[in-house]
C-alpha cells in the first residue's frame, strides 16, 4: 500500500472537516466541531495563515491528515504545535499515522524549532505509548485551562 | 497605587524576560529559559510577529506581564493562547495579575476570539481557584506532549 503524503490545497479541506469530525467522535466530543469548510479554507490559505496541514493520500484518496501552528514558547522560543493527527478509521492500524507523524517531525526539524507539542487524552493509552516510543515526553502535571466565549462576555460585564 | 497597563515596546523587552525567569523559578524550572533578550524583540516586533505581550507599571516600573498569541482550534476556529502571567514577586497579592488577566480578556473579545485557553501546574491552586472563579474550565483529563529538539533529531535518524 502506497502512502502519499502532500501539502493540502484549499479543495481538501471538505475531507479535512470529515476527519476533524471523525477525530471529535473519537475524542467523546462529537457535537465540539464548530468550524466549516470555508472557514478552515480562509484560516488556512487565506492572507493571514494561521495553520499548514498535510494530508496522506492512498490511491487518490485522502485518508489522514495532520494540522499544524507555530507558537511562541517564553522558555524555548518558536514552537511547532500538532493541532491534530487524524486517520480515517478504516485505514487505522495500517502505518497511516506514523507516515504523518514522521513528516510533522520532519517539518519541525526543516522549520528548526525548539520543540513539538500537542495534547493527548488521559486514556488515550495506544497514542501514548506511541509518543513516549519516538522519545516524546508525556506531562500530566500541567492542565489546559479554558475560557469560552460566553463566559469571557460574562466575566467582562463584571466590576473588577 | 496606580497600575497602568500598556502594549510593550521592544525596550520592556528586558524586564520582560526577567518575569520570564521569575515564572520559571515560581514553576520550578529555573533553568528552562533559554530565550534571549533579542529573541524576544526579534518575536515581537519583527517580521513575523510571534506575540503580543502587555506589561504593567507601578510609579513607571514594570511589575508584571502577559503576552499572548493567536492559536487555531479546529473544533472552535480562532483562539487566544495566554503562554504568561507573571507578577513580579514583591509585588504579588496587590491585583496587577488581576488587572493583567482582564486586560488580556479585553483584547480577546476585541480580537473576537473562539475561546482563551492556556495551562497551569496541578499543584498552583491558587491560580485554579482563581480562574474558575473568573468562569474559566480547568482540565485535567488532556495531558500535554513534548517532543525536544535533541530527541527530535535522534527520532528522525531512526528508519520508520
Amino acid at each position: 500500500m502506497e502512502i502519499k503524503i502532500r501539502t493540502a490545497q484549499p479543495t481538501d479541506m471538505k475531507s479535512v472537516l470529515q476527519l476533524i469530525v471523525e477525530l471529535a467522535v473519537f475524542e467523546k466530543e462529537p457535537d465540539a466541531v464548530e468550524v466549516t469548510v470555508e472557514e478552515l479554507i480562509d484560516a488556512g490559505f487565506g492572507e493571514e495563515k494561521q495553520f499548514e496541514c498535510f494530508v496522506a493520500e492512498v490511491e487518490d484518496e485522502i485518508v489522514g491528515m495532520a494540522l499544524v501552528y507555530f507558537r511562541f514558547s517564553t522558555w524555548k522560543g518558536r514552537t511547532l504545535h500538532l493541532e491534530d493527527l487524524v486517520v480515517r478509521e478504516r485505514m487505522r492500524g495500517k502505518g497511516v499515522g506514523s507516515v504523518l507523524y514522521r513528516k510533522v517531525m520532519e517539518y519541525a526539524s526543516e522549520q528548526k524549532v525548539k520543540r513539538v507539542n500537542w495534547m493527548v487524552l488521559d486514556w488515550n493509552k495506544v497514542a501514548i505509548d506511541f509518543y513516549e516510543g519516538t522519545g516524546a515526553n508525556v506531562l500530566s502535571n500541567w492542565w489546559q485551562v479554558e475560557m469560552e466565549e460566553q463566559a469571557l462576555q460574562e466575566y467582562l460585564e463584571q466590576e473588577l
